[in-house]
């Protein structure tokens, strides 16, 4: 396994271009928000993105750079009380991993136009996926301690 | 930038028990199988499970560690026109990061017993999130090369 653990290094594919400067100006949730944002994947990477316009929507994980990745518990705002990180959207968490779901607005060559990020600007990109309704969508998904639909 | 690529290095919180061995067993889409699957979580990360039981679904991030990192194009097994892997859900793409939504089934201590997972066994768990309808679930997104509901 020491093998793997050494291999585990990210390389940013891109950059995350979005309204947001600092941790204060991001919205709750992504979704709520219909500010347009720009995912710019690098150069070297832009092959891969190869019908990529045949998506309306895109899963998009990048890096939380200001993340404290020694915490274990988180009270996310709207609740008020104390969960483990894996069972919330907390940006601290070991591995600091952004999950976005976005709608793929507009594709540029190696420039997407999304709106639903939460991003703080300059965010390193990872990767890209398509998302797909027949095996991404659960509308029975419930989270007991959730009241208002948020995380 | 150069300080946040160094530290783009990811941690194993635990170690996914599945069925499938071999490459050539595992399900094309996990969510068609219902095959039990066990993640286990690192006693040192227990803590970040806490209510977790409250959670129907959950993202599970797991490392592809058979991966060819350096592809950015694939032929989608069903499919059989080359796509950017940007576009597709293909294991080979620059950062190997493998997103499963899974059924949770039960808990117990920091085992969890879920369904819908494409793992192979052993894989190196990275990541859990709750799924939330209200902020995860698109039942609209379109994938226009896409006929069959799958990728």
């Amino acid at each position: 396994m020491s093998d793997e653990i050494r291999s585990m290094l990210l390389e940013p594919i891109g950059i995350i271009h979005t309204p947001y400067k600092r941790r204060e100006d991001i919205p709750r949730q992504g979704r709520l928000s219909r500010e347009m944002c720009e995912i710019e994947v690098f150069p070297y990477f832009a092959e891969g993105l190869k019908d990529i316009e045949q998506c309306t929507h895109l899963f998009v994980i990048f890096w939380l750079h200001l993340a404290n990745r020694g915490l274990l518990k988180a009270k996310p705002p709207q609740d008020g009380r104390e969960h483990g990180v894996f069972a919330t959207r907390s940006p601290n968490r070991p591995n600091p991993l952004a999950l976005d779901i976005v709608e793929l607005i507009e594709v540029d060559g190696n420039r997407l136009r999304v709106s639903g990020m939460d991003a703080l600007d300059g965010s390193l990109l990872l990767d890209i996926k398509p998302y797909s309704a027949g095996i991404d969508s659960f509308p029975q998904a419930r989270i007991a301690w959730q009241k208002d639909g948020g995380i």
